[in-house]
């Protein structure tokens, strides 16, 4: 059975992983017959949004205590992350993947990346085994890999920054995925599109679809 | 297109909406052509656990602001809820079904059930409009109802505390529903047993299916 790493950015679109992505990728691993294990950065989140209102909350949460929601539990470190043990990694998206796993989200192309982040992409590139991307997560990949061919959807705005630091941007809709073949790294916009939660599954599951076939 | 409302216990199986039924409730309703309204009371959660020890942590969170989470912001204060708007109401689970809604998970048979909740789910069964609810959720709606056939799985206790309030449990397992014909409630265990996510899709895709073929 395959073992797909799944790494959750906390709980929430404005301030973590967003949930329908992360859920329905862990949905899409179990039904194609493979395995997930949840990681998350055990650090503090860059902040906490009311997601009613917008608004910052004056609360402090941890990445990997939120993200457990998400895990049911079930959930690691990504300190503890070795790539030698999954076929594959994965990264939903939501806010939190461009303000707690790198700062693009402030920063742009100039942000950084955690280093357990960055240490996890990189050991898996270099194993040569897959690496997903949801939603705004790509701009987190391009940013760790450089030259690598990647899709958030439609936005010229992020699609310019995501080609700032020495990827290829590739525009896409509801569903589809781009393929770089050299680094094995496998995207789709879902949510960096106005989508359905359908279209999400249909994302997330073609994600996998080909992460199953190259790992 | 049939509408279906969403009541959301919070954001993490320990102490509010269980995320997996909750996402996979409203991508069933979404890939059946139906849409969905989410609903939360706004109230404070009972308490907050910590998803990776179990233990309470010293905060205070608001069910209706965590259940946005899930919803992406698109969520209403269940006091707004109008049965007459909606074809059916659905209640995933989680333990803040048992903890915030009501308090059966504190106080057995003896729980309260707060009086938002039991106002929507009231003046849904006397619009003879379809009620799904999801693992514990079947013993909130049984506190309510009273002589209802309902599953929450196999757990013996559960099922004896759910009979104490007059209604029939009926034992079922991984994506089975009961149907209680004269109240229109539909039920399914899902992670009430020891489920995987697949199997929690499956329940809950047949709960939504029955409640459009009765909504």
């Amino acid at each position: 059975m395959k073992k797909i790493a799944v790494v959750l950015a906390g709980n929430g679109v404005y301030d973590g992983a967003e949930i329908h992505e992360a859920t329905l990728t862990l949905l899409a691993i179990a039904q194609k017959g493979a395995s997930y294990q949840c990681f998350a950065p055990d650090i503090n989140q860059a902040h906490v949004v009311n997601h009613i209102t917008g608004e910052e909350m004056p609360e402090t949460r941890n990445v990997l205590v939120e993200a457990a929601r998400i895990a049911r539990g079930n959930i690691k470190a990504l300190s503890e992350y070795n790539a030698a043990e999954y076929d594959a990694i994965v990264f939903p998206g939501g806010f939190g993947a461009a303000k707690n796993l790198c700062t693009f989200a402030f920063d742009g192309p100039d942000c950084t990346v955690n280093e357990d982040v960055e240490k996890a992409i990189r050991s898996t590139a270099v194993a040569e085994k897959p690496v997903g991307a949801l939603c705004i997560s790509p701009a987190l990949i391009a940013k760790v890999l450089g030259d690598v061919e990647v899709t958030i959807g439609q936005d010229q705005g992020t699609a310019d920054a995501i080609e700032t630091l020495g990827a290829t941007h590739v525009k896409t809709t509801h569903g589809e995925i781009v393929v770089d073949e050299k680094y094995k790294v496998i995207t789709t916009p879902c949510y960096m599109l106005d989508a359905t939660i359908d279209q999400i599954a249909l994302g997330a599951n073609n994600v996998i679809d080909k992460i199953l076939e190259l790992a």
